[in-house]
């Protein structure tokens, strides 16, 4: 039982990659707010399979379907429920998996886990599908925060081997979240993106895939969100972006490069810059003891190479309990680091989202 | 509200660093359980204050005082509670950070946060002070797992720019880990502990500090613990050991130099080793889906640098709204990793003993 | 945020009565497990509106859409996701009571909370409708607890001025809930039935309504079952019987008259039976301390009559604030209570599952 | 694991009655506040064992000592940590109840559920004594809502046959509750009072012991508070009254009685009065589907009688597994009623309090 997020919000995601639907039922929104509908859809279309070359080719609408909680387009503040329909399942690509558990993949963990139950999967419920509904889920959340001018960005910082730079902590604008989108892959450095597609274009070419990383960035943030020691915003966020089930690693500010630096080189020295108290540097990410300090939030993601690759693999037949070869054969994204990234924004946004409410109940 | 952690077991911790006390209330464990009271007492040694010359001169005690739970040494069932006394607080060393917050801390988001009630704080609640509950109530819940083959150890393996070699995921055991603790510092490779107290003297020496990595194993797990989407065990741990107020980071397995990697590099064939399921290699540390794959689950922290130096440092007057420089002059440790280690473990233990009860509501 | 329940499992509950339609998302449910789908509609069909001449004539189908959890009919393991549209909405009924609140109902108090966005109501999220997907997931609990010889039943102990006799406490026997349902109101004294039936046809033929009790029995429960101080049995089966819209007020065993009695008259000894600890009476129903005692479970759940009632009342024009004279019109049952049965049932079934699950992870 | 109350704040209540302490934590308290501390104290000497001649001659001082989240007098912001000593326990008195459990006690129900575990108990966690950091957390929450406006209050409203009248439910008043607070039982009728008392007198010269009804009344609460379906305020407060241990029943408003009621008689017009939406009666007890109407929000909660009383009962020796007779000798109060005000009143804060910050997210 673990579908379930938030201590001021209830975010409960359902469904399986091979069953009818996937969605969500999501309450603590507020009563009278209008979302821009279209925003939300193109939120969503950011991480729909069968975007660009690429992509996986297996193409889903992935347009939602309203349960409740909206009238007229409107939030009525009640629970609000979508669901997206899965239209393009051919379940003869998993069945053959459902004996022979695919390397780097959840089909092991889950036969373990739920039995013979386990078998809809292809991933089932720990499947990267089910980060659409966490999407859905972000994007009211990053509307909600719009209006308070709290803006989530992201970028790849590295795909394989080709690396892009990194925001600059201090000056991170939202203003640059709207270019990135513009880009085939979302960079700060042109040159880098080029690089990534081309190490994409190559792994698939080798029936083999690649991992990578994403930064985000939350602006406009007030000081003060947070709640240590369990909710801090550290704890919300990892808890969240966890969720997206390729990533294995995740750190804030200086993250695991800090653990080689000396205090002195690491600490933010605190200033007043134009009336406010800021702090010189942004090595903190933002977050100092949990605690939004009005600096930018600063975060990296670490994705691993998509599992399912075209290459013969090693694996067992879980029936026979012997040792056999595997290809696997479905659909799948040679990178899907450009498609998560607006998992990893809604992950931020639902994080920030839950902090925020928490904050007003004492003001 | 951010103090309570578990879905299955209910933890809460509460306290100041300069308070009266601190202490947690843990509910979950279960009755009729005989602690060995003289291994929680060790492990709560490793993590306290004044132990080596490496250490903080604070020493506290760190006694527990149980307040319920327990009779004669046996877990009752009900909420188990205690508390450690603060025997040792020089208020006078905190009063002028009252005013002029610690680069690298929590003052300044606390008092935003909390405003003039975080005066107490010098750290608050969002201070390292605060994992001595969390050990106490990782100790109990290491027992409890022992008796299931469960067993959680950690290392340093990175202090500054000394690194000791990783554990061996494949090969990682128990055994290992109670050599550990035999030595100054709990390194696999003694040659990188020698690097490590020296490079942690010349901090000291300087006025400055280091910040560093641990890596941690968890030996003995079924496959199956751990509950997607977002309780699964990356999920669980990172939400518990971001509790740990120094760590700005962590990864599960390769982690990030997993984004470096192909899939055909990245994924461990499954094997049949003496009748049973296990992987070729341990890429994953344990966890696939969020789910324990019966491999070692492995996972490593980082560690910012103590933020409390010597040094003089840029901040600013809360009052005054003016900058001003500050010299800290308190009693810190010069690095926080040694005393970290059974923090991280605490937190995985915790972590594990959550998902493990979730499971047995299932067979 | 009110709409989800549960430690051990987690319930959510969407939808308003006059949307596109409500639905449940609930995980905790056993990998594996087939319910008998056919019973699951049955009890549905209790439930459901215009059954009979004595009930409302909006009929809804009242057929689930399952939207995730399931595989050929068995659990998965993952969140059982399932929709019940409403068909048959004749939103002009409650066009006129958005500005108009009907004496009884929630329609003033969900105006103040959610403002114009509870238009759609008509009873909206706080409707008797949302009960419906309450009787599903008490539908699967019930089967899982009835492989454990555990059994849920209920009769109408009043409506109006018409008594029923109770339980007998000591004798109540799951094959009495069997022969309850066979009879046109489910009562154990058949001639309060008639009673009833005539009671209730002289209210709806006066354009009232009257409320009633329903008496409810869980049988076959081990002792050990709850968790004292704020998850007892009482505390459980209460938060979720206040989940059905009309109930104000609960009693356990002897309830309320226990007030009036002396220790030594409402005391329940023990006793040794075929070998077995027993008690001589069960005036404490089934539940001391909040934990199961091993005999039947029994409590009352007390309904107000209809609040939507065809004679004339006395409201307020929201909009103008002046205070006008209302007919409701609708369609609407002039005694809820027959329906509430399975609700009531539910509720218990529900609640006793999650007591049984927390048990479970001490076996 | 029951221990533990709340959405928005967080309450964990520990401690055994025969233990060295009872306590609490408590987070969600506003930083900034100070409390009355001779309020607090007043509080909870109306509920201490050992006043006047008609209670328990087990005196205990029942001073709080807290451990954490108050700085000279004032909240803090972080958890909120007391406990109470058990400064009188006789232990003796409790030995022999180990084997033989009391009739109407969780003697049995805690040793089936704890096993051996539970011998500390005399009623162990499950015991009234436990109402104490309830009456502690209810203290402090009464309080801040007064801040608000918003009083409790409650009279005895039957003990054993004596009946005092209801409040009014229209005109019920804050002031009124000071007057109760001053008469040697707390009722409207002073003669009804008399009648109690001599009534619990000839019960305790019997050696038995007598229950009764505790009427409360919520003043001066916004319309909107209360979250249906499963955090209604009637779901919230009897999940909260269900924690004192005597409690086998609660009603709202009409509660019982309105099931032999139509609806024409029991629902309540609305009316324009001082310019104001009120209802014309308050048979609702100011709940319409689970949300506050801004009417007085009224209560009943049946208490049974003490289940430990002089009068020699049946019970059964667990070790031998045969029947016995038992004569309880501890000290124990004939009627528990008196002692149980704060308790109700306590409770209604709590669940008040916790909705009031839900709402406030939303503001």
């Amino acid at each position: 039982m673990g579908s379930s997020f938030g201590k001021n919000i209830s975010l409960s995601i359902f469904g399986e990659s091979h069953g009818p639907s996937i969605g969500l039922v999501l309450e603590g929104l507020p009563a009278g707010f209008r979302p821009d509908w279209r925003l939300v859809d193109a939120f969503l279309q950011r991480r729909a399979p069968g975007r660009g070359e690429l992509a996986t080719p297996r193409r889903e609408a992935d347009s939602i379907e309203i349960l409740s909680g909206v009238k007229e387009g409107v939030l009525c503040g009640t629970p609000f429920a979508a669901i997206i329909r899965n239209t393009n399942v051919r379940r003869e690509d998993y069945q053959r998996l459902n004996d022979i558990p695919r390397p780097g993949h959840s089909d092991y963990t889950s036969w373990v886990k739920y039995g013979p139950a386990a078998e809809r999967s292809g991933g089932g419920h720990a499947s990267g599908r089910l980060t659409a509904p966490l999407c859905l889920a972000g994007a009211l959340c990053l509307q909600i925060l719009a209006e308070q001018g709290i803006a989530v960005g992201s970028h790849i910082e590295r795909i394989g081997q080709a690396e892009d730079r990194r925001f600059s902590p201090l000056q991170v604008n939202p203003a640059d979240f709207a270019a990135l989108l513009s880009r085939p892959l979302p960079v700060l450095d042109e040159a880098a993106g080029d690089e990534m597609a081309w190490q994409i274009a190559a792994a698939a070419a080798a029936g083999d895939s690649l991992g990578g990383v994403v930064e985000c960035a939350v602006t406009g943030l007030p000081a003060g969100l947070g709640d240590p020691i369990f909710d801090g915003m550290e704890n919300r966020i990892s808890q969240l972006i966890f969720a997206i089930p390729a990533v294995k690693g995740v750190e804030f500010g200086n993250g695991f490069a800090a653990a080689g630096l000396t205090g002195s080189a690491n600490n933010d020295d605190f200033i007043i810059a134009a009336g406010q108290i800021r702090t010189a540097a942004n090595r903190h990410g933002g977050i100092l003891g949990g605690i939004t300090s009005g600096m930018p939030l600063i975060f990296r993601a670490a994705f691993k190479p998509t599992p399912s690759i075209a290459k013969e693999q090693g694996s067992v037949s879980l029936s026979r309990r012997e040792q056999v070869r595997l290809q696997v054969e479905g659909r799948h994204d040679p990178c899907i680091v450009p498609r998560a990234l607006p998992c990893v924004e809604a992950a931020a946004a639902i994080a920030v989202y839950d902090a925020w409410l928490e904050q007003k109940k004492y003001l």
